[in-house]
């Protein structure tokens, strides 16, 4: 008989959309489970359309005050959906519950937020993990498969991107609904935060911690209409930030992300470069991995391209059969499974709060060099690999 | 409120997992349609197997006959996902009892099985559709919208792949459970029923009828053990199979199907040249489509690949944000909304299983070609483009 | 001391450009070889032109009448660049004086002439090559050494492909200056000689004989003004052609070839499937070739696309360093250092004249199944791999 | 009658045959330009090398000593291809001696002995140019005429990489002969002065002047074996070397270089982002260049991959049919004709000494940056466009 785990999702935006997705699909992949997710309630500020989201899910129940659904005593995990400003409150009221938590990315807006959530945390002992997703892509975990196996040798570069371009139209507005990334307010950063975040996460999964940064950011467009207070205002976050940095392990760290990049609409792409192997990968093309091993045969030596479709590849014997490709919503539903298996086994699912406190060091880091044009030690010591 | 669509569903193997999935996701991504689909009951032969795929898919009731499942009143659509040579003789006594059909592909093993179940449905006026999921990737779906905008011009060339890896090891038995394709019995031809059949089916969808064909095929292994029978028997399918042929409006037509390409897992491609522009299609990377234009300027012509995951392209306003790709499986989930929307509106939900006859009409063409060592007419008069 | 090769040779078009250029570029990147060409006489039949041709290249002298090129005792070899329609002709005069021959390929109109000439080389017992330049890419030479080597295994399914799109316009004027190609009478068919003679010399230099053949011809533009004439004429050449055959080995061949492909300006490649292992290979890119091997382990699996510029593969060691690829016209400087240095060690240049007859009969056979829409077999018993 | 431009070549190492081969090729391509090089001298230390380098290319003479060469009055133009540590001293000697200069890059180790450069060529009024060669492989340049046509609009994003992966293994000798790259005295610096130092100037003469940077460099392996001393030294040049910084024209750069790549040969890319379109190539695949415009009908939009091979596109009229690529050596080809030309029309051929210097300011202001941990102005001003 399994168990349930009653989720209380708050957001109902495009991440309440990926979550709710999770918990639907669970289930009929992963089905050796012991616990199964079951969508107890749902808040969202405005009934007519947190209603209509219920329905469409399946949601038992909905809440218009999200102290109301963490108030709700047949919930047992809150799931954060709603902008970086309000993660901490949230958080820390849903840790002072005791439930658990599940964070959308980044952890806060600054290292001090960051902190008070995971000092909440740590006191109630609840179990907790943050949507760092593209972890979960088959083909970015068997990037770290590969990497764990040494494969790779001694590690010289790391480098990766994020590049956008939804924001180049100067008469896009920031803030308010659909558009509170572009709010620093809201956001807490740019690019840094919203993009780079993710980036870094990957990064010190598979390569360990970032230990300094110089950074350089810009914002193209100075002024945008603010679509709360109907004023022109000034831009407060980053439309590009461009960091090098070292790892703890000596490589180096080269990292780029803007929403300026014209004819790149969502372009996450990693590369590490080993003594006798390399690999990258590329969100647009998410099913695949490219890999180069030194050590083949020389004449016959090239960058493999990986269709991360078998059997016998991360995540991929749950699904259909080989060449029959996976999409980004996966990610969401690998990272629910895990955490499923996490209560199950009482270990923790990463990344964690505290690792995402670690990822938002080196995003504070990043902001604090481009601003000072220096250097910046992030003070991460040590990253959960 | 909503109108149920009370399904049942024959046959739990790969395709009752993908059509399975289609009905469970639907309402969570079209929630604007008027029927939402209802997972009244399932069947398969192995009570416990039939059981545990009822609970993992959240079916209300199962059957270990398929007659008695075609027999319950609770159900509005029977879904068809069992090997071929039984699509026939339930397809008919379900339409006989009125039930509106949903049948996999490839329609039947021959031209008139396949006769017959048209007959059938004719004569009881059910909705029924054919499987052909691929019609339904967003970037096959962009190829249509681009042929039927005139952009291509006169076609001078349509050809076609799908080519696989996976029986090459002479050790791999035929017949018996999960392996019934290579069974020429239960599955009526090899890759030309199996795979080719998705190749037609697009092509004349795209390109319309094909009139006439000129074949070879290839049994590789010739013998191989049977499961069911423990024996070694010959191998009555074709393991590979390539044709030419003519369309309707004068294009030459290339096809290829062979399960024995090392190297491809499932590499479907269709090409299209045009007197202006040229499109091509690959199932390995499917969601791009790659298009050339030669009234674009000359210096800065090539050909374009569109990341087919934008709003405003078919079905993708659906899902996601801009670059973030879907997979194999939301074909069936865009057949299953397509399906019900004619529910709604009267209109045939294509390919209907009078067009999957005429695709059926080519398959056998090709066989009889092939074997005749001849041209063969296909008998295709049209199709619905 | 080196020797002289003087050359003589026939022809200023495009041809007679890149035979001049593989003369002159030979002795700067193969200075081991014995012997060096010497640019002694050239032949076309204006004047101003073939001076002018002399001049640029270095010729030392000119002529404009073939008889007197081939009648001077100057020359030890003439390099037929001429339209099909001459190349029997010309070689049969130049083999009776005695010269060696290098003739552009393909080797005549049709197998009567190509016989022809191969008596009259046996007679003469001269040295002699055709100028199926595609087998020195070095990419091209690698796949040879990779079959040649085993790697494959047994191999199920040969593949090639011409593609362009240059005569799409129907007011593109047929025969004369810079058109003979359109014109059946000097070229003797259209894309079949043209194009599908140079992937069907690879494909059986690389996989042996084509005994049989089952093939597809159109001509899309049926009437086209004929330059030389000025008047409107049925066009006689294939547009596009298309045929299956069987290859010795018991493998599988598909080719296909047309001008009618919009988006390709010289899309020639090819792919061979073996038991263990596939390579494919793409003359737009042309110093790559990639490689797929089963026996890779498993989870790291995927084509290979290898860069041929390294010093270990084939004829890259004369050139650059590592990652500077070389272009289409270095299959020509190569094809003049293979013969250079066939005349010192007294082996054949393949493909010799013998070679290029047995390509001769399978496009005969192709443009008589076609003709005949019937398979038809093509008399090649062996092919000099 | 052609005017004869008389050569004297110092260096024969992988730079004199790159040149050489230019000088050679020049006529038979570019058969209307008024002046055609003469091979008349060549110089090397090594009396039996130069020897057979002379007879190799078909230099009329040659010389051991750079001083003779220079004094040589058959000698219109020196062509610097030694070591960087030699350029400034041989530079300003020709210069003196009134001879035409065309050196190879990078111009000098420093801005220091760059500047004395300039100033002899500036008093001398020689002509002279920078052998920066990919500006003149095809597809960049047509990526600079597409920069200049404004079709990419504001520019917001430069990046380039030019990674390799020769010198991971650390028994791999510093010094000496094919080795005075890992040499800081001979070259002045590493990746910087040899790679980053081509994506600078490509950089700038496509987006304008770099007016400051932050960079960090670093030296995996510390200490090699010196080939001239025989003696385990550490290593004085960059390894690595990353960089950001801004244009005058407000966009942001990104510069990466390393020969710890493991993977890439020669990985030159470079991609420009502007409001309406954008551009990028890789030197891998040097005869395309990819194209983004936004301004493309939405749902056929994509990066376009153009292959820069037709009559119309920069150089290819010189060249094949389109379709047929050319490779690395032709960059120098175009630089030949190009200085030919400029010899004709008194304009001059850039990059010139001048333009070259202020590339050098832009490699020393990196090295100080690392060095400093801070950023530091380049003082470059302008940049010949």
């Amino acid at each position: 008989m399994k168990k349930n785990l009653r989720i209380g999702l708050i957001g109902t935006g495009f991440m309440g959309r990926t979550h709710s997705n999770g918990y639907s699909q669970v289930a009929h992949f992963f089905p050796e489970l012991e616990y199964r997710p079951v969508l107890q309630a749902v808040c969202s500020r405005n009934e007519a359309s947190v209603k209509a989201f219920a329905e469409q899910w399946g949601y038992a129940a909905y809440e218009t005050d999200w102290r109301a659904l963490i108030a709700r005593d047949d919930i047992d995990a809150v799931d954060i959906c709603t902008p970086n400003d309000t993660h901490a409150e949230i958080a820390i009221a849903a840790a002072e519950a005791g439930k658990m938590i599940l964070c959308e990315k980044p952890l806060a807006r600054t290292v001090a937020e960051g902190q008070q959530m995971v000092d909440a945390i740590n006191k109630a002992g609840v179990a907790n993990t943050v949507w760092y997703n593209y972890r979960r892509i088959p083909a970015v975990s068997l990037a770290k498969q590969i990497v764990a196996s040494g494969k790779l040798g001694k590690i010289f570069h790391y480098r990766a991107n994020f590049l956008q371009d939804w924001t180049i139209n100067a008469d896009l507005p920031q803030g308010g609904a659909g558009l509170w990334r572009m709010d620093v307010a809201a956001a807490g950063s740019g690019v840094t935060g919203d993009l780079l975040a993710h980036c870094i996460d990957t990064a010190m999964w598979l390569n360990g911690a970032i230990v300094d940064v110089s950074a350089m950011t810009e914002t193209f467009v100075k002024e945008r209409m603010h679509q709360l207070t109907g004023k022109v205002e000034p831009v407060g976050i980053d439309d590009a930030c461009i960091f090098h940095c070292h790892f703890a392990n000596g490589s180096l760290g080269l990292f780029e992300s803007t929403r300026y990049a014209r004819g790149h609409k969502a372009l996450y792409t990693f590369e590490i470069n080993g003594e006798h192997a390399s690999i990258r990968w590329d969100l647009h093309d998410l099913n695949r991995l490219e890999y180069f091993d030194h050590r083949d045969e020389s004449i016959v030596r090239g960058w493999r391209s990986i269709h991360v479709t078998d059997g016998d590849q991360p995540y991929m014997g749950k699904w259909w059969v080989p060449g029959l490709g996976i999409g980004y919503e996966h990610s969401f539903i690998h990272q629910v499974a895990d955490f499923l298996k996490s209560i199950e086994t009482g270990a923790p699912c990463h990344p964690t709060f505290q690792d995402a406190l670690e990822t938002q060091k080196v995003c504070e880091a990043v902001i604090d060099s481009a601003n000072a044009r220096s250097w910046k030690d992030t003070g991460v010591e040590s990253f959960a690999m």
